[in-house]
C-alpha cells in the first residue's frame, strides 16, 4: 500500500464505460473505453459481469506494475442509494434500477467498490485537483446532453437528505414557468436550455414552426433543416462561431437562463463560487458573455464583484479523477 | 446559573423592538415591545443606547426573579458580519449600517451579545422547539412585508460562504424572468408575488391599469380603489374568504409562484422539508391550495409523497425564541 497505492475508477455512460487506474496524486496510470453493447443492453447482471472483467484487466496491470488496488469508485448518472450502493434510477441504463452494483461487483473482484452520482464525482474531481481545490462552498454544474450539478459546503459533497437519493439537481431548477418542456416531464427547468438537448429542442420546434418565433433567424435556414437529425451541440457552437444570428440568439438565451439558474443557487445558499464542465462547456465563449451578463442582472444579494464563474480544469476526466478520490477516501485510512 | 439561566432575546423590526426573557426550555418569561422611534431613527449610537437600556430593564427583571443572564440574542433582517457582529446592510434600519452593533451592546450591559438574521433566527426557533423540532435538512420561509429564508442542513443553520454575509435568501430568487419588480432591483423576485409588498403591488399595478390585464376582476373593483393607501395581506385574504375572485386569484399565483420556488430549493440540494411562518402565513388556506398544486407539478426529482410542508408552530414568536436559542449555543458551555 502507502504511495503505491491505486484505484479503479469508472465512469459509466449511456454508450460507453471508461475505466482507470488513477494514482493518489491524480494521476491517471491507464484508461481504458469499453462500449456499453460490448455487455448487455437488458440483463444488468450481465453488465456488472462485463465491468467485472474489464476492472480485472486494470487489476492484472496494477499488479504487474507493482501497485495495489484498494477499491474501485464507479460515477454512474441517476438517483443512487448510498447505504446500499445500489442505483435507484438511472436515465441512461434503465436496466440497473434498483441493483446493487456496488455488492455484486464487490464480490466479483473481491475489493470494496463505492458509487457516486455522475455529477457529484465531477465535483469530487474539480474540487480535489480542479478548477475548485482552494474553494469550500461552491456550485459545480456539468453541461451535457443534460445539465448535472453538484453542491460542496465546506469542502464536502452535500448529498442531500439520506431519503432522497440525489443532490444538486440544478438542471431541473425551474427558470422559465411553463416554458419549453423538459427530459424530465416538467417544462421550464434549465436543461430545457442549457444543454444539448436542450438546444436541440429548441431548433427542431424553431424548424417546426417555420421559424415564425425566432426573432434572429438563421442565416441559411436550409442548413438546419437539412441537418435535422444531426443537430449537435458542436455544429450549433460552429454556426455561432461563423456569426449565424440564429445561433447565437440560442446560446444567448442559454447563457441567460443559466445566469438565472446560478443567481438562484448563490442566493439560496449564501455562496459565489462555480465550476461548469462537460462537453457542451466548449461552447464557452458563445455563451459566457450572455451568462455574466445575466448573473449582474439577477444576483442582489451576492456582490458581482466577488462572484467567480470557472470553467473546468480537468475536462472529460473531471468524474473519472472524483470517482477516485471517492474510492480513495472511502477505503484509505 | 444551571437551571435558573436566561438569555435576552430580541427581535429588531423596522418600526418596533420586541425584547424578552427566555430560559432553556423555551419558556417566554417577559416581553416587551418598544417603539424604534423611541429610540432614535438616526443615530445609531442613540438606537443602540435605547435597546440597551430596555435590555437592562430586562436584567432587573431577571435579578428579581432569580435568574442568571447568560447574554443577548437579537435577530436584524439584512446582512451580518458574524464575525464582527456587526450589520452590513439593514434594509428597515439603514442608519444601522457597518456598526458593530454586538460589541456596542455589550460593552454598554457587561454581556456577550450575538446577533443573527431573523429569518435565521426564525429557522433557530423551529428547529428548537417548533415544527422543524425533528427534522436534520429543511427550508425555512417568513412570509411578511417580504420574504425571508433559511436553510437548515444536518440540523445546523447554514450561514453562506463567510465573505458573503447572508444565506438563505430564497426571496429573491428569480422565479419569473423579467416579471414583476422586486423591492431589490430586481424583476421577477419570490418576494415581489409572495409577499405583502409583493401582494400590494399587483394591486396597484391593476389598478393603474384599470384591471384590463385582471383574467379574474373584483366583484367591487372601487372597493380596492377606495382603499388604495391602505392595501394589506389581511384585506386582501378577508376578500379572498369572502369569494372575490380577484383575491382569489392573487394568492393562486402567490402559491403558485411559492410552490416553484420551493421545489428549485428542494431540486438543488436533495431536500424535501419547509417550514413556512411569518404574518402573511396567516393566509395559509388562501394559498395552500395552489402551492401544493404547484409543488406537484415542479417537483421532479423529489417524490412528492415525501414532500412535508408545515405550518410555523411558535407563530411571531419564532424569531424571539429563536435569538434566545442562539444566545444559548453561544454564550452557554
Amino acid at each position: 500500500m502507502g504511495r503505491n497505492s491505486v484505484a479503479i475508477s469508472g465512469d459509466v455512460g449511456g454508450t460507453h464505460v471508461r475505466l482507470a487506474l488513477i494514482d493518489k496524486n491524480g494521476t491517471i496510470l491507464s484508461l481504458v473505453k469499453r462500449q456499453v453493447k460490448e455487455a448487455s443492453k437488458d440483463d444488468p447482471y450481465a453488465f456488472i459481469k462485463a465491468v467485472g472483467t474489464w476492472c480485472k484487466d486494470l487489476m492484472a496491470n496494477a499488479d504487474q506494475a507493482g501497485f495495489g488496488v484498494i477499491g474501485v469508485g464507479l460515477g454512474v448518472a441517476g438517483k443512487i442509494d448510498y447505504e446500499r450502493g445500489a442505483i435507484l434510477f438511472s436515465p441512461n441504463l434503465p436496466h440497473l434500477n434498483g441493483v446493487s452494483i456496488a455488492s455484486e461487483l464487490s464480490g466479483d473482484l473481491d475489493l470494496p467498490v463505492v458509487i457516486e452520482n455522475d455529477a457529484n464525482a465531477f465535483g469530487l474531481g474539480e474540487g480535489w485537483i480542479g478548477s475548485a481545490r482552494d474553494w469550500e462552498n461552491w456550485l459545480g454544474i456539468t453541461l451535457g446532453t443534460g445539465v448535472g450539478g453538484c453542491i460542496v459546503l465546506n469542502g464536502e459533497l452535500w448529498r442531500g437528505d439520506k431519503d432522497a437519493g440525489f443532490s444538486g439537481e440544478i438542471g431541473h431548477t425551474t427558470i422559465v414557468p411553463g416554458g419549453m418542456p423538459c427530459n424530465c416531464g416538467k417544462k421550464g427547468c434549465l436543461e430545457a436550455y442549457a444543454s444539448e438537448s436542450g438546444l436541440k429542442k429548441h431548433v427542431m420546434a424553431d424548424i417546426q414552426d417555420e421559424w415564425k418565433n425566432c426573432v434572429f433567424k438563421p442565416t441559411y435556414p436550409d442548413y438546419y433543416i437539412a441537418n435535422v437529425n444531426n443537430i449537435t451541440a458542436k455544429m450549433l457552437f460552429e454556426q455561432a462561431q461563423v456569426g449565424d444570428p440564429y445561433a447565437r440568439a440560442l446560446f444567448d438565451r442559454f447563457g441567460e437562463i443559466l445566469g438565472i439558474a446560478i443567481s438562484n443557487v448563490f442566493t439560496t445558499l449564501g455562496i459565489f463560487r462555480a465550476v461548469i464542465g462537460g462537453g457542451v462547456s466548449n461552447a464557452w465563449s458563445a455563451f459566457f458573455p450572455s451568462l455574466e451578463k445575466s448573473l449582474r442582472e439577477h444576483c442582489s444579494m451576492v456582490d458581482f464583484s466577488k462572484i467567480v464563474i470557472s470553467k473546468s480544469s480537468l475536462g472529460d476526466k473531471a468524474a473519472l479523477l472524483g470517482a477516485a478520490r471517492c474510492a480513495f477516501s472511502s477505503f484509505e485510512p
